[in-house]
């Protein structure tokens, strides 16, 4: 061996022909190895002069074993389910959390990171809030090494990793069910332009369109503020056009249920009328009437993988290199589209 | 004025015939206050050689402005509705929030208050788990001097202030609308025994028949272990009762709609055969049909009022001696008793 060089996992890795993730448990002494593979590996070690990185080392010592959790709103079932996730994934391997909300608003999401990172949590999991349209506070996390990692509303132009949901095939799947169950103009309704979901979202109903040769039609898209006036007045315009879809696919539940109940009280029926789904799978969904038909988006699943991946990169189980992670949709049909 | 006499706000009050807490207010030179006001306290303040307290300063200087919070479930909508009003009124006051989840679990509660502790939150908001039935880690806070304050899920032993809902006022509220609207056999389907709310509720549906004059029949309770078979399964029981209830009261709203879910589906007419309501005004009870008559708990306002209290204290406008608030419910009459 060279003098002055430095031995790495990797080599200690390629000597016992096992992986670098198992040489780094066994240095970490992990319960997950059996006692005998741990102490073969930390005896070649040894034997090979291995020097760990001692400002890893140092860093690895100093953990407060805490993450920082920022979400839009705590509200929303879905963050929730996340949180759950994330939180069930961290204490299983000695991690608690804590959790900060930035109420959709980039100023309070800036306080957030500043709060958590005084806090000296480890590592940072971040939803942007809908108001976040610049990116200095998390280019300056990134800049001073504090590691995080983005889910679901995430920007493309962060370097770390993100995990997302497949919006395009989520509302791709919606849109086709609608066309196959005998609807000939779909309409969606969206939310403001901007919204990097409203983008996704039309993206797969118009690859749908294409896809079974119905032709676009401007008229055929509704833009909503997302609030419950603005949902019932889109219920209201949708109701009083000359000619109406026969299929109306919403960004999020809430729209359609707030649609459907205006049509409720005006004696519109769903779906023999209009046929109607929504997105996300909010618990009130499969309680009205007709059950609404919804894309799951499986938030629990988004909390353990986005924990699990940044956890593993703490732990150099996982390359700092940033990775993107997308999880697929469910459709859940139900009467709310059976024609 | 006495040699070696310490003056006090509450001295300079009298003299300015104001209040203490505007005194404490100007002293902090609170934005809420006039500036000619916070002069004239200021100037009479130099005057009489007034002396801040010296300890409680130094704990003032060395705030973090983060309130920790601790509750049992982030997906419950009630706790998530406490939370927005807890950070809503701290972000007004220049605080920020860090919350912790314990998942019904007393270990998890434990480690979440260490987390928060050594984050230096400046007090903590606590509703307790589920499984909490000894009290060490808070008569610890307690003695450590680190304020903190008790909400919905509390114990009345420990000498912090509370803030709690009208359970008992709840609970007879909606056993006598049942009565009031003709129901001679009203059920109350309880939670487990030991838990708080069971026994509040409880009191409170015994005062409404007592006051009813309908003598106490110990068939007409049932307890539900509170998942979603356990609340099937006392549907089940119900409905193959010899001689049926014609009113049910549920302790919470998700045992009256797995219920209700049940008996729709064996062709039991809800209210027709049997009324049915539930408590806590989940959004999915106004949606579903017919739609649950409940009682609303205000989580927000209870958010609100307990971190106001508490930022009070911290700020000595409110005394540390402890109180408890006690917060009303509303009944919410619909379709699901309407006979």
């Amino acid at each position: 061996m060279k003098k002055g060089h430095q031995v790495t996992m990797k080599e200690i890795a390629k000597k016992l022909g096992v992986s670098v993730s198992t040489i780094s448990r066994a240095l970490k002494d992990s319960p997950e190895l059996h006692p005998e593979t741990k102490r073969k590996i930390v005896e070649m070690a040894k034997e090979m002069n291995y020097q760990p990185n001692l400002l890893a080392q140092s860093l690895r010592i100093s953990r407060t074993k805490t993450l920082g959790v920022i979400v839009p709103e705590i509200t929303s079932h879905f963050f929730a389910s996340c949180i759950s996730g994330i939180q069930d994934f961290a204490n299983t391997r000695g991690y608690n959390i804590m959790i900060c909300q930035s109420n959709e608003s980039i100023d309070l999401e800036m306080a957030n990171i500043k709060t958590l990172v005084s806090s000296q949590v480890d590592a940072l999991l971040i939803s942007l809030s809908r108001e976040t349209n610049h990116y200095e506070h998390l280019l300056d996390l990134y800049n001073r090494e504090i590691p995080f990692l983005l889910f679901d509303r995430v920007n493309e132009d962060i370097p770390v990793s993100k995990v997302t949901f497949n919006d395009v095939g989520g509302a791709y799947e919606v849109t086709k069910h609608l066309l196959e169950n005998g609807c000939k103009k779909v309409m969606y309704v969206s939310g403001p332009e901007d919204l990097y979901i409203s983008k996704k979202r039309k993206e797969g109903y118009m690859q749908a369109l294409e896809d079974f040769g119905v032709e676009f039609d401007p008229k055929m898209v509704k833009i909503s503020n997302l609030t419950t006036e603005g949902n019932i007045k889109i219920g209201q315009e949708i109701a009083e056009m000359k000619e109406r879809p026969d299929g109306v696919f919403c960004m999020i539940d809430p729209v359609a249920l707030d649609i459907l109940a205006y049509w409720k009280e005006k004696g519109i029926r769903v779906p023999q009328d209009m046929a109607l789904a929504g997105f996300t799978n909010n618990p009130s969904s499969a309680v009205v009437e007709p059950s609404l038909t919804t894309v799951a988006q499986p938030g629990y699943e988004m909390g353990k993988l986005a924990v699990t991946h940044l956890l593993d990169q703490l732990d150099g189980i996982a390359s700092d290199d940033p990775i993107s992670i997308v999880l697929d949709t469910t459709l859940l049909p139900r009467k709310s589209t059976e024609k």
